[in-house]
C-alpha cells in the first residue's frame, strides 16, 4: 500500500485532510482522492501538479468540483455533500497583488472548515493610510480572526496585530529576491514583530494559515452558535 | 524622552504591554514600569536583567508584585488593582524539564489575561505513551487552546496537534546544542509540520505565545460569558 | 583513465560500489557499469538520468536488469550472478506517500546486499494511532534495524526510535518547501533528538541508509546464520 | 609601525575617520587617538573598550571631551578645536528604547561633521498612530536625511519610508533573540522593503549611518548655504 | 479588487511607484498599469516576465514606450506626459559588464526622477589604475551622489567610497558562483566596508537604488535650482 | 510536576534514560537522579553543570559513582546494582586529543549498556600511515561497530568507513574555528562521505553515538550469546 | 562602452585575462575576445554559454582554437600566437570522475600559463590504498605544486595535504546533494583541514585554482630555469 | 594514550607539526610539546590558552622561547636548535591594526620554516593610494609570495592580486560586527574576488597560511638556493 489518506482527520480534528500534490504522481493523486470521497465525502489537493490536472478533472468529471487557478487548489464534491456552514469568520488581508495564490489557499480552506472569509488584497505597507480604511471595516464586521498574507519585507502583519483586538496568523509568502528573498525576510520579521499576539505559520503555508484559522474561528463560532 | 512606554495598547488590543527588560538599563525599566502602573495599573516585565532586579523590587517595594523565578518574570501592581477573570482557557504542554521557564513566562501572561492555565510539564516525544494519558485529561476540560513548549528535535507540537480538536501553537525553546541547536531544529520542524492547524512564535517567545493564546482564549471566553 | 569503479569494494566492505549516476553522462556511466560487471558480475547505477537510461538499457540488453522507477535506481546482472540471502532483517517505515523513492533506494541496496526488507509506507505523525499497529508487526517480525524515512518536520524518526527496541537510522527527504524546507527541517530534527539511539543520514541518502542498515543486519545475521 | 590613522580622510571625504575601539588595545587606541589629533585636531573613537576608558581619560585629561555612554562612543578635541556648523539637518527615529545606544552613535557622528541632528526616540511600530504626529513634526523642520534604527522585525524604517518626502536609511540594530536574533531579520526586512528609496547599512553600525547621513544632509546643505 | 497601484506614491514621495513584474500575471500587470497611467500619466514596469511583453507592448501600441532589454524594464507614458528635469546628477559605476542589466534599472528609476545619469561601465577591482582616470573625469562633474553596482567580491563600491566626497550607494548583483555567489558575498561585503558612508540596497535592486540616489540628487537640486 | 524522568525506557528500548544536566537546575538533576535510581538502580547524568557538581556528590555520598571529567558525565548506582556485561563490542577512534571528552561520552554509554569498549585516540588525518596500525588491531578483535569522533575537517570517518566491513558511525566534535567551525564542516562532510555506511549523530553527541553503538553492538551479542 | 577586457594583466600579472563567459550575452563575449586577441594574441573563454558556442567558433572559424567540452571552456589563438612552456610542473589529482570538468578547466589555464599539467583522476578517498601509488608517482616527477579537486566529503585533499611535502591547493567541486551539497561541505571541510599547508580556492572555480597553481610553478619555474 | 604529537611531519612535509592550544588542557598541552621536542627539537603552540601559559612556561623554564603576545602563540627551543634559514621570502600586509595577531601567528611560522618575512601593516583599503607605496618597495624586494591578511569587507586581497605578480593568500580575520560580521564577509568576498590567483586559507587560520607561505616560499628557494 503506497498511501493511507487519513479520513478519520476531519472528525478528529475538525479540519480536512488536504493532499499535497506537488511531490505526488497523477496515480498517487487519484487514489488518494478516491480515498477521501469515499471516506469522507470531498477531496481537497492542494498545488495540484500542472501535467496532473487534466487527468483529474477528467476522471472526476461526474463529480461537484471547485478549481481556484492562481493556488491550483482543488476540491472534489462527492454526489449530495453539502459543505456546513459554521458562523465562524475570517479576515484576510494580503500586502501585495502577487501574494494572492496564497492568501487564496487559505480562503478555500477556511470556507470549506464552513467560515465567512472576508478578503482585502494588496493594502500595501508603503503607504499606510491607504490600510486604515478597509481594516476598519474589517473589524466592523466582527471577525474571529484575521490573516495576513505579505512577502518581501513581512512588516504589515506586523502594522496589523498592533492594532487588532482579535489573534493574527502572519501569512508570509515566497515573493521577493536577494538577500532574505522567496519569503526568508517576511518569515523572520514576522517571528521577531514586537506586536503582541502575532503566529505565524511557514512560508507559502496557505493550508496551514487557513486550517488554523478556521479552528479559531470555529470554536468562537461553535459557542456563539450554542448561545441562542 | 527616551522610553514611551504603550499604555493605550490593553484598552486597543486587549493584551497588556509588556517591558523586555534584557536589553534596557534599570533606569529605563524604572521609568516605563512607572509609566505603565500610572497608565493602567499594572507593570509586566519579562527577562528581568540579574543587575536590576534588587533596585527593582526596593522601588516598587509598597506594591503588591508577581516573581518567577526560572523566567525572571515580574508582574507589579498598583494598589487597588484587581486581575480580572475572563473564563478562557488555556492547556500548557512542556516536552521537557529545561522548557519549563518558557512555558511559565507563557503562561503568566495568559493569567494576566485573566485566563486560567492548566499545566502538563516533561511529557516528552521518546516515549508517546507517556502522553497520552495527560493529553486527555488536559481535552476533558474542554480548553480553547493549547500551547506546547518544546526544544530539541520540537516533534511534540506535530505530535499534539495531530491529535486536538482545538488550535495549538508551538512555541519552540532554545534547548539543544550542534547542528540546529538553539531551538533552531525545533521551530524548523514546527514550521514544516504535516498536522493541519499548528501555528508557531518565534523561539523562547513565551510573551508571545501568552498574548496569543489569551487572544483566542479570551475570543471564545467572551462569547461564552455572553451566553448565559 | 577517467573512471576507476572500485571492484574491491564488495570483498573489502561487505558492501557494492554503487555508480552516482547523477552527475556523470552516458559514456562514463556506461564504462563504469561494464567495469564492475566485469569485476563484480553487477553493477548498480542510482540516479540514472532520464538522458541516459535508453542507452544503458540497449547496451546491457542481453543481461538481466531490474529498475524501479521513482528512485531511477538499476541493477544489472552478468550472466550466471546469483544474488546471496544472508537473513538480514530489514524494518523500513516511511512518513508519506512522497518519501517512497527514497524508501525504494535504501530497500534495493539492502536487498541486493542479501537482506529481506519489509516496508510500510505513509503511516505519518499527524496520527499517531494510525503508527502503533503496523510498528507492532514490524517489531514481532523480530528485525534487525530500522530505516524511516520521511521529510517535512521528520518527526517520524523520533517517535519510532523511542518505542523500539532495535537501532534506527533516519532518513530525511527533501520533501516541504519554505523555510526548513527540500529536507533541512527533517534532518535538524532528527540530528536533534531527544529519543535514543537514532543516528541519521544525509537527505535523500536511500543508498547510504540501505548500506548502514544493509551491514548492520548483515552482521547479525552472520552470528545468528553461524549459530545453528 | 602598527597603526597609519588615516587623517587625509577628512579632507578627502568630508568625513571624519573613527577609531574603531572594540578590537584595539588601550597602547594601539592611544597612538591612533594621538597620530588624529595631531592630524585634524581632533580624534573620535567609537566602541571604548572598558578596560582602556579610565586609560584614555587620563591621557587626555587636558583636552576637552564628549563621552557618550550608552554607545561607548568618544571624542577628543585638541586645544583650539572648533567643530564647525554646516547647516545640514539630520532627522533620527528610533523604535525602540533598547536601540538608542546606536541612534546616538549615528546622531554623535552627523553633529561631529556639522550638522543639526533631530532625534525622536521609541515610538515603536505596534501602535502606528503614535508615530504620525512625530513624524509630521520632523517633516516640518524640512530635515535633508531622514535615519530610523530598528531592531527585532525591523519594520519601521519601510513605514517611514513609505511616508517621507526625502531620503531615509535604515539602521538595524542586534535586538532581538531566536530565529532572525541579533538583528538580522531587521537588517533582511530593510532589505526587502517594498517601500521606495530606503538603503541600509550593516547591524548596530551607526557610524556608517551617521556619515552616510552626514554627507547627504551636507551635500544639500552646501547648496543650500552658496544660495544666499 | 486585485490590485491597488499606489498613484499617489509620486506626490507624497517625489518617487514613483514601479510594477514588480516578475510575480505577476499579465492581467495584473496591465490593470496596474492602466491604474497608473490615468493617476499619473505614466506606468513603470520593471522585470517584465517574457511572456507578458508582447501583450504589454500591444495593449499600450498607441503610447510612447521606453523599453530596456538587458534589465526587462518599460516605461508607459500616456499621450502629452512630459518628463521633468531636475537638475540632480547621479554617478552610475559598474563593476564588471554581467552588472549592467540592474545598473541600467537603476539608470532609467533616476532618468525617470529627472536626473541626468552618467554611466562608467566594467571598470573592476582587479585592476585599480583602471579606475582613477574614469572616477576623476565623473567628480569633475560635481555629481551629486555615485551609484556603484557589483557582484562577486563587492570589493569596488568600499574602494570607490574611499576616494569619493559624495554619498555612495553599493549595488550588489547577483553574479558569482560557489560560497558567497549570486551576489551574497558582494552584499556582505558592501555592509562590512571599513569605508565611511557607503549605504547599500538589496542585491539585484537597481530600482530601490535608483530611486534613493534620485531622491537624493533632486533633494540636492532642489536647493541648487531654487537659489537663481 | 516538574520532571518524570523515564524510568521504562531501559526495559523498552535496552538503553538508559540519560539526564541532560547542561539546562538543569541542580534541585532538577537531583530529583530525577532519584526517579531513576528508585525505578532502575541507577541514574546517569551527562554534562554535569560545574555549579551543580559538589551537591550531587553530597547528596548521593553513599552510592557508588563513576566520574568522566572531560565529559563531566556522572553514572550514580544504588545499592547492590550490578552492571550486566552483553558481549557487545565497540570499536572507538578519535582524530585528535580534544575529541576525547565526546569520545568518552559515548564510551562510557556503551559500558553502561554492558558492551566492551576499545579506544584508539588522536590518529589524526594528516598522517594516513599513522591510521593503518591502529584500526588494523582494532579489526582484528572482532569488533561489531566503529565509532568515530573527529572535529575540524570531519574528514577520519571517511577514510574509515572506506576501509572496514563493519558498520561505522561518524560523530562530530565542536572543535575548530571560523567557516565551519564548532563541528559544522566535520557533521557536513560526513553527511556527505562518498564512503559507503556511515550514518551520523548530531555534533558533540556522545551520548546519542554510545547508545547507538551500543544497541548495534547488542543485538550482534544477543544472538552471539544465544549461539552457544 | 560596455566591456574594457583586462589586455594588461598577463604583463601585469604573468596570469592571463580570462573571459566568464555565463553571464554575458554573445555580442559581449565576442567583444571581448576580440579586444583580447588584438592585445595579446589570445582569447580565453570560460563556462561558453550554450547558445553562444556556435556563434563564436563562426566568427573566428579563420583562427586556430582549443574547446575542452566538460567545462565548456575555449582558447583561440591569433595566427602566429605560440604558447610559451615555462617548466612549471602541476600535478592534478580529482576525486571523483565527475569533478573532472572542472579539473580539466584549472588544467587548461595552467597549460596557458606555460605549465605541464599531470593528471590523475577518480582516485576517491573510499579506498585510501587506491591512492598511494598514483600519488607516489606524481611525486617522484618532482612537481610543483598539487591541485586537488573534490566535492561531496571534501576530505581527499586533507589526506594528500598530510603526505606531500609540496604546496597542495585545494578545488571544492558542486558535487554532492542534500545538507552541505553542491560543493559547501567541500569546500567547509577543506577550509577546517586539520593538514598543514592547504589552501583553498571557491567551488568549482578551476580558473582561479590553474592560475594561482600557474604562478606558483612558474615562480619555482622562473629560478630553475635560470639557473643552468 | 591521549596525545600523539605527528614528529615526522617535518621531515614529510618540511612543515611543523603545530600544537592547538585552544582546545587543550595544560597536561596535554605539556605531553605534546614534550613529545615534540624530543622528536624534533621544538614545539610550536599556537593559542596559548590564558590559564596554561604560566604552568608552560615554569616547566619550560631552561629551554630557549620565543613568546608573541598578540596571538599567544609560542616556540620552545631545546638545547642545541637552531633554526634554518632557507632563502624563502614571504611578504605580508595587513589591512587593520586589528589584524595583526593573525598576522604575526603567520609570520612566525614562516620564520620557523626559515623563510624572511617583511611586514606592511594597517594599510587598508579605504585610502588606495596609501597602499600604493609599501607595495612597490615589497614587490622591489623580489619576495615569493604575499599574505594579505583583512577583515571586515575583506576587499584588500582582491586589490593586491589584481597588482601583483607573485602567488596571494588571502587570509580573513575575524574582525567586524553585524551581517557578515566575524570574518565571514572578509572569507567568502575573497572565495569570490575577481582577481586571478588568489587563494584563501579559513578566518582567523594564521598558522595554514604561514605554512603555506612558508612552503611555496621554501620551494622556490630550493630551487634559487641549488643554483649558484
Ligand atoms: N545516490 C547516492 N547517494 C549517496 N552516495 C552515493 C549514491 N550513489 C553512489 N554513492 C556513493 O558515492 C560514491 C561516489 O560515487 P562515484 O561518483 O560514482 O564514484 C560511490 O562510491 C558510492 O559509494
Ligand atoms: N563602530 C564602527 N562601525 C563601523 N565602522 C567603523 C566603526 N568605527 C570605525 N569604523 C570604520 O572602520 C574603519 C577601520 O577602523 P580601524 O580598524 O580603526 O582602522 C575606520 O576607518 C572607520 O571608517
Ligand atoms: N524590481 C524591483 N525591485 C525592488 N522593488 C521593486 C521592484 N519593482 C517594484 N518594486 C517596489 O515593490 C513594490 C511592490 O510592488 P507591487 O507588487 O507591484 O505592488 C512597488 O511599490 C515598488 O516600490
Ligand atoms: N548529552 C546529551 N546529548 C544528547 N541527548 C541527551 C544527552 N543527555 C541526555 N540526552 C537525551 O535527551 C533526552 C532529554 O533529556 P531530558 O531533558 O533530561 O529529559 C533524554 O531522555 C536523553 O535521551
Ligand atoms: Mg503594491
Ligand atoms: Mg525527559
Ligand atoms: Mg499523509
Ligand atoms: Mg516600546
Ligand atoms: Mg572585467
Ligand atoms: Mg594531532
Ligand atoms: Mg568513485
Ligand atoms: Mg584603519
Amino acid at each position: 500500500i503506497e498511501t493511507r489518506p487519513d479520513s478519520g482527520r476531519e472528525r478528529r480534528k475538525g479540519a480536512p485532510e488536504v493532499i499535497f500534490g506537488e511531490t505526488k504522481t497523477t496515480e498517487q493523486i487519484l487514489a488518494m482522492a478516491q480515498g477521501l470521497l469515499a471516506g469522507t465525502g470531498r477531496a481537497i489537493i492542494s498545488r495540484m501538479p500542472a501535467q496532473s490536472l487534466e487527468m483529474v478533472k477528467e476522471v472526476f468529471a461526474q463529480y461537484e468540483m471547485r478549481y481556484q487557478e492562481a493556488s491550483r487548489m482543488m476540491v472534489i464534491y462527492a454526489p449530495g455533500y453539502t459543505r456546513r456552514s459554521t458562523g465562524g469568520r475570517v479576515g484576510l488581508i494580503s500586502a501585495g497583488t502577487s501574494d494572492i495564490p496564497v492568501a487564496e489557499e487559505a480562503a478555500m480552506i477556511a470556507e470549506e472548515m464552513g467560515c465567512k472569509v472576508t478578503r482585502i488584497f494588496d493594502v500595501g505597507v508603503a503607504g499606510l493610510h491607504r490600510l486604515i480604511e478597509p481594516l476598519r471595516s474589517l473589524l466592523e464586521e466582527d471577525i474571529d480572526v484575521i490573516l495576513v498574507v505579505a512577502g518581501m519585507d513581512g512588516a504589515l502583519p506586523s502594522v496589523i496585530a498592533g492594532l487588532s483586538p482579535v489573534p493574527v496568523i502572519g501569512v508570509p509568502t515566497s515573493v521577493g529576491y536577494g538577500m532574505g528573498g522567496k519569503g526568508v525576510a517576511a518569515l523572520l520579521s514576522m517571528l521577531q514583530t514586537c506586536a503582541p499576539g502575532l503566529a505565524v505559520v511557514n512560508i507559502d503555508n496557505g493550508v496551514g494559515a487557513g486550517i488554523t484559522a478556521g479552528m479559531i474561528a470555529n470554536r468562537v463560532a461553535h459557542t456563539r452558535g450554542s448561545r441562542s
